[in-house]
């Protein structure tokens, strides 16, 4: 038991010959991990949202490089190689529109190579390119292992603030399956389970897409934390009957004053937990913090398409598909990072 | 365009030869009006919940008995005859355990037929049948009636607290298809809606069975009401963002303190509404309100199948399916009823 349970959301080969993640189309009915050699196969499991989740995209940008250099470039000049390469990291890191931290993944490996080429102390070009795809797949690791790391040093810190006995409720999926491994807001939930304080969790559905239903509740059964699964319109009543202590979510972006945007419905969470006095935890590694934005109504809310809202068709009825909403700072408890727990003040504090 | 355009939930044959009934399990995709003339068919609908919606249920108590009366009753003494319709008012008014306006409205008929043969005007048993027979459908009739009649003045009290270019919000289905016709919660916003009042009406998706997104949506778009339907998640979004002038829904129960039982998630929009100075109404039938339950405390919530969450099935994954949610009296505005618009103190002194 445990969340070492938990399969490698993303695992790359140490000489980059092939890349693993778990196909979440798949889940939770069935769990595949699929095998990819190439930079397509890994696009369309991006494309597909086989791979999913801002900190696994990060290392799946790269992850997607490293197998085109390795596996697939056959150039032999580094001029040529690398216009290649360089190509090919447009290509992966535009494959979702909005995923920042993919283009962050790619961009950062691409940084890898100049750091690798610095001061070229190779003889040939057939070296060049050997540290070039020695230094992608290094970096695709690296990113892999900071990410867990930073999900272990989130979830220490939030288990601190969680007490004996602990009922918590999560909205959306910020676990081990949107990061390498291990997961933000889950990562609280497993570092806290570790120390036996974790009675029980309860997982909201999250319509239209149900990562909740889907993911959430998979990987906390799958890691033996006991976990009740309700429809996003029982969360009320589940607080308003005593029985949650706490509300931990992950986040998208927090704004320069501390407001949250995270995925829709947990805005709406937020405001039921401070009318039950429960407070309401916030876990994110500190890159999701972005002081150039000052505020949650500055941020521009993705409408994704009305297909995924799943209703019947009829003739007359509108429909809206938000992607997420905004918490304001002042109903957030405490945000939890790899360096520590802050308030919002604390954060407007850190942009002055 | 307007509410006429609506067909009627419920109607009765003036003979009671037939009885007609919109069925909702094939709504929104197709408008299937089922008609039919025994008993066991209307019971099979109220199993099916083809017939929903607790006024809807007491007209068709009535009507089953009546068709059952009318079709398949043979006997040729009053005593033979009374005690088959007396055994098959008892089968109608079980066939869904927790209706209770279901074995109201079979009771009534009950009634209905003892005030037809009071003071016994009759020559024989064959003209006392045909009392019976009348009575029956007479009183099935005056259900249905009542009850229209009842939304038309429900619909008349709120819209007067409905502001120009209102933008509503509502859960569940308090519409014509739970009612004969018209409807409560939706029967405010159709009496708005003549008075050219309301601008649009946001319908929660309502989960898990969806009457929201199957029969709010339909019936709203039906009577030419611009609505938008969403996922319960997206509620709060709704209203930070300005969108939501008022809600409106419906009650299964009103206690005597004006504590309102009412379809789970019920509660956690009225926590949002007051969080956003959004009035929040109650629209039910004087009948709804139950003196001789104390507080929303007092009321058994029903769990209903936990198949009707439609999850998909993971090991070790819990589950709960809340029916009802409890709306404590003091996030209550206004309780619409036919007989004017109470608040909660109100109905507290009605009980002393």
């Amino acid at each position: 038991m445990g969340v070492e349970q938990l399969p490698r959301t993303i695992d790359i080969d140490e000489n980059g010959a092939f890349v693993t993640i778990v196909d979440q189309t798949k889940l939770p009915e069935e769990l595949v991990i699929r095998k990819m050699t190439t930079i397509d196969e890994m696009i369309d499991a991006i494309k597909e949202l086989a791979v999913r989740g801002a900190p696994a995209l990060g290392v799946a940008g790269a992850a997607g490089l490293a197998l085109f250099a390795v596996n697939e470039c056959h150039e032999q000049t580094l001029e040529a190689f690398m216009q290649q390469v360089m190509f090919a990291e447009m290509r992966i890191a535009t494959a979702r529109p909005t995923a920042v931290n993919l283009s962050w993944g790619a961009a950062r490996a691409l940084y890898a190579i100049r750091e690798a080429l610095k001061d070229d102390p190779f003889d040939n070009d057939a070296d060049r390119i050997e540290a070039v795809k020695t230094a992608l797949v290094g970096e695709a690791c690296r990113l892999r292992d900071e990410d867990e790391a930073s999900c272990r040093a989130i979830g220490a810190v939030g288990a601190e603030f969680l007490p004996e006995h602990s009922r918590v409720l999560t909205h959306c999926n910020a676990g081990s399956l949107a990061c390498a491994f291990y997961g933000t807001a889950l990562g609280v939930i497993y570092a806290a389970d570790e120390q036996g304080k974790i009675e029980r969790v309860y997982a909201d559905e999250t319509r239209p897409v149900g990562q909740g239903a889907r993911l959430t509740a998979w990987e906390l059964a799958r890691a033996g934390v006991p976990v009740t699964l309700i429809c996003d319109d029982m969360a009320a009543s589940v607080m308003q009957r005593g029985m949650v202590d706490a509300v931990v979510v992950g986040a998208d972006r927090i704004c320069a004053n501390g407001d949250v945007v995270n995925k829709i419905g947990t805005y709406g969470v937020a405001v039921l937990a401070a009318q039950h006095g429960i407070p309401f935890y916030v876990a994110a590694p500190t890159s999701t913090i972005d002081l150039n934005t000052a505020k949650g109504e500055d941020v521009t809310i993705e409408e994704r398409s009305h297909d995924e809202l799943g209703f019947a068709e009829i003739e007359g009825v509108d429909t809206i598909n938000p992607a997420f909403d905004v918490t304001p700072a002042k109903l957030v408890s405490r945000i939890f990072t790899e360096n520590g727990a802050f308030t919002s003040a604390d954060i407007a504090q850190a942009k002055a």
